[in-house]
């Protein structure tokens, strides 16, 4: 038994370099202007990243991505405020349900999981609705890893006058993101994803136009933006204890995304993994449960083998077995499994990855991989 | 200039071992069967340090202390509750804050930040007052650095039929707290804390008696315990991404402090930096702000030197050129600054910062850092 790490094909954790963890090998005080200049670093970098530099602030939280998008929602929506949430999946849900929790009046308008939300129906929403301030989109719903239409959505919101928080944890710095064109007030990510730092902080793009109005917003002392910008724009540094080593680890890691040519030269190798794992996957009768022009390259959700012997927990066993981590699936109907294209890996291990999954098959007498007829 | 790491005298984040350290050059699938060994490893520990494997559940939760505290006040008292929060110093203003502010009934009860709170007091208080249904006690306030009397108010508050919630964050694993002697419905801690790991991740102990209860209390998704717990039950894992990284470290720590000989063993070795480092700051002048017997061997607040070459900032930075990371003061009528005792530090770190306090004085031009007369 080898003690090599295994490969995390899940959508955050993933896999990071070692020179990302190797930055966590040092301790910080978190009111030192050593600290503080690691935090006004990784602010720069992040605002660079949309292009939001006269646009946009953003303010970093603590706590894992579902933190920030509370916060956001909380920060940003005022307390008689009305929130319709576009759901096709299960972070869509999420989202509504933590709405709805803090007492802010949520309506969910619901879409097929296999599908893209649809800007044209949206806009006749609006159009019905006008007691509706703010519209919730998540930009690659990880559930089915379906890509949304950020753009076309944030021009109807911006048409109709309505505030837009955009979930983008799963797409921010490998899928496009524009600030300088696409209107949005919120927009959430955290350090675990595609910047591919560790989990343990989010951070929110608040449009520098309605930062004003979001004073007193929130509920939460914890989770108020507006507090935490403020606060952190007079001192440079965290309200309450920032996790440190999560900061300085994010900050190496943007070095290298930078280093690698930023958000197009990630995307085309999270395509390359994409198509890799695809391909490699067809070969073995494996079909993915998206078509292809809504399927973002972040995380592939791909149906169960009809084969009566496959088992998720045997199969998930003995791919980990063989050096990689895969994800269940999260939809409700259907049985899937999901692999992510996400971290610092690249064709290479995805063709591993591939080549693991059929000597698991092989391992389970799974002559071919291929779903139930009809799905 | 040498790139030696710089000793942190804070209250946390602390300095840690290399082997904590070491300990995050891992990556962990959040859903993987290792990482939930390590979660459930963390939590039974954590129960042993107060004994609370019998009467309470410990919860684990993303993000600062703070946000520990707020979740374990909006998860433990209904919506219709009302809080006693018993003030004397910056931290227990803080859950004032953050109790008023999710829209809970708080009553503040001032105390003088240089004494402990009065349990006698305190006890006339809940017998004027039916309404109130649960009390707050910040252990060890860093503010000043006082003591407070958690057993004689965790007694109070039982023979009066209230709640109590304990926020430990710098107490716990150093003082001495029996779960089975001492009745709280919550005990809140972190772990960038006295179990010396890295921050980013708080924990708190719920009663068993008072969790059924607890379901739907919390306005907030990420911060509701109950569901937390519920899950993490369930399903072992963690409802929303954990800091993997953080959460290996804790436990790495908490391996370290089972070997060290547990509280006791560390009590021990903070009370000996603590004297070494008060009895040396006295031979240069130096007086503490509270007087011994209320005083936590956890962080102590000096007086600033009256000599008006002094100046905290330059006294900081030139602490800070010879290795030692100081700490402001957090009181509002008094000139101080605030050095922390805990961390993977021993006497010879404290004699080393002592020394080093000493050539900043030399430096400054400061040949007594005795403070004003009458103080």
């Amino acid at each position: 038994m080898t003690d090599r790490d295994k490969i995390l094909l899940t959508p955050g954790p993933l896999t990071t370099t070692l020179r990302t963890k190797l930055a966590m090998l040092r301790d910080w005080g978190s009111w030192d202007s050593d600290f503080n200049a690691v935090t006004a670093r990784v602010r720069q970098s992040l605002l660079r990243v949309i292009h939001g530099q006269d646009t946009h602030v953003v303010v970093p939280l603590q706590g894992s991505g579902t933190f920030s998008v509370e916060a956001a929602v909380a920060t940003v929506v005022p307390r008689d405020g009305h929130v319709l949430v576009l759901d096709n999946g299960a972070y869509c849900k999420r989202a509504a349900r933590l709405t709805s929790l803090m007492g802010r009046r949520c309506t969910v308008m619901d879409f097929d999981e296999a599908q893209p939300v649809s800007p044209a129906a949206l806009a006749a929403r609006l159009k019905a609705d006008p007691s509706i301030t703010h519209v919730v989109l998540i930009h690659c719903e990880t559930g089915a890893g379906v890509r949304n239409p950020l753009e076309a959505v944030a021009d109807v919101c911006q048409a109709a006058g309505r505030g837009l928080i955009v979930d983008a944890m799963s797409s921010f710095a490998a899928l496009p993101i524009d600030a300088r064109r696409t209107r949005f007030d919120a927009l959430i990510a955290a350090s675990g994803k595609c910047l591919e730092g560790v989990p343990g902080m989010g951070f929110v793009f608040l449009r520098r136009a309605i930062l004003d109005g979001c004073a007193g917003n929130s509920q939460s002392l914890a989770m108020d933006l507006h507090d935490q910008y403020v606060y952190m724009e007079k001192t440079t540094q965290w309200r309450f204890t920032p996790p440190t080593h999560v900061v300085v680890a994010l900050a190496e890691a943007i070095a290298q995304f930078e280093e690698e040519g930023g958000q197009g030269a990630r995307l085309a190798r999270y395509t390359r993994n994409y198509e890799t794992l695809v391909q490699g996957m067809a070969r073995l009768g494996f079909k993915p449960f998206l078509a292809p022009d809504v399927q973002a390259p972040i995380i592939v959700t791909f149906h169960a083998p009809a084969d009566p012997r496959y088992d998720f927990k045997a199969f998930y066993a003995a791919a980990r077995a063989r050096g990689f981590i895969l994800y269940p699936g999260k939809l409700t109907t259907v049985e899937t499994f999901r692999v992510g294209c996400i971290g610092a890996i690249g064709p290479n291990e995805m063709e591993q990855a591939v080549h693991a999954v059929a000597l698991t098959l092989q391992d389970m007498g799974i002559g071919s991989a291929a779903p139930a007829p009809g799905v």
